[in-house]
């Protein structure tokens, strides 16, 4: 499993083996079970997570119980509530696993440890969240502009492999959408 | 107006009055009057712009002429069409200025260079871009749990600085309703 962090790395940074080792000794490799609740929401959140394998999801419950997904992550993604895990506030958040999951877990302290001590390390995570931060826009500018037809099928365009593994009613609540909006877009 | 990059920074990391000349010497401070289109759709993009003073906003023109608004930025705000800037590729946003401004500029070749023989600003730029992914996240959040009423009152309570500055049908295009609908959420 290792492998695939140092893959994820490698895409923007090359390290040699012996940084790899030192890269890899501030992270915790994990198994869950599938429906385990990795962040629960209200409580603080000690970690981000680099999935290995498996598959998860970040939502909100809102006050009337109602379920808003933000976020999932398959294979080679990162997943947690980045405003509690960088600010140290309550989650907002919470994280279950939706397939039995591999991870590396990140302490804030560790990741800013290795950010310190070793300059690839900074310029790695500011690269991630900059392709992070450019994802979101694009999310954004579709909510703004496409109508859910349009945010549906550019789900499926961007990420094929992702919707075969997420029940409907998941992918509703992604695109913000009820699930019978949903219904009437997709072919039976 | 030196002094608003410097505390922007310095917000984050410290710099001596050394290194902050040096950082300086990477920025080029320009003027733009009111209305000045400084990044079009379609071309390729040089510049962030870190807004020392005016107001500015982000938007993409649909293909049937309606304009989308994703970001304004108003004093110690970045703008830039991140995803051409970053990557190369010719924008797919618009950024002009709704206020005379005075901006400092910056292009990737003079980030990337500060950022490398600098690690301090690695750092700030790290930071810059996670506060910027983690507002991006909660604006989304807003999208799929939020009615409009909702969003509108969320952005006033945030940003009530900016909401007077900006006509209302641009407010509109910013939360992703009618013209119609915003006027019925707020008293005349």
């Amino acid at each position: 499993m290792k492998i695939k962090l140092r893959q994820q790395i490698e895409e923007i940074v090359s390290l040699t083996d012996e940084e790899f080792e030192w890269v890899l000794s501030h992270f915790e490799q994990k198994a869950f079970k599938k429906h385990h609740l990795i962040i629960q929401q209200g409580d603080y959140v000690q970690y981000d997570y680099f999935v290995a394998k498996g598959l998860m999801k970040a939502a909100r419950i809102s006050p009337e119980g109602k379920e808003h997904i933000i976020h999932f992550a398959m294979e080679n993604w990162w997943i947690t509530d980045p405003e509690a895990f960088h600010y140290g506030t309550k989650a907002s958040l919470s994280v279950d696993c939706l397939e039995d999951a591999i991870v590396f877990s990140l302490t804030l302290e560790n990741k800013e440890k290795m950010c310190r001590d070793l300059q690839k390390m900074e310029y790695f995570f500011r690269k991630k969240t900059t392709a992070g931060y450019i994802a979101l826009q694009k999310r954004i500018m579709c909510f703004i502009s496409s109508n859910a037809s349009d945010r549906y099928h550019h789900l499926l365009e961007q990420y094929p492999a992702l919707i075969q593994r997420i029940p409907k009613t998941m992918i509703a609540s992604y695109l913000g959408v009820s699930r019978e909006t949903l219904s009437r877009l997709i072919p039976a």
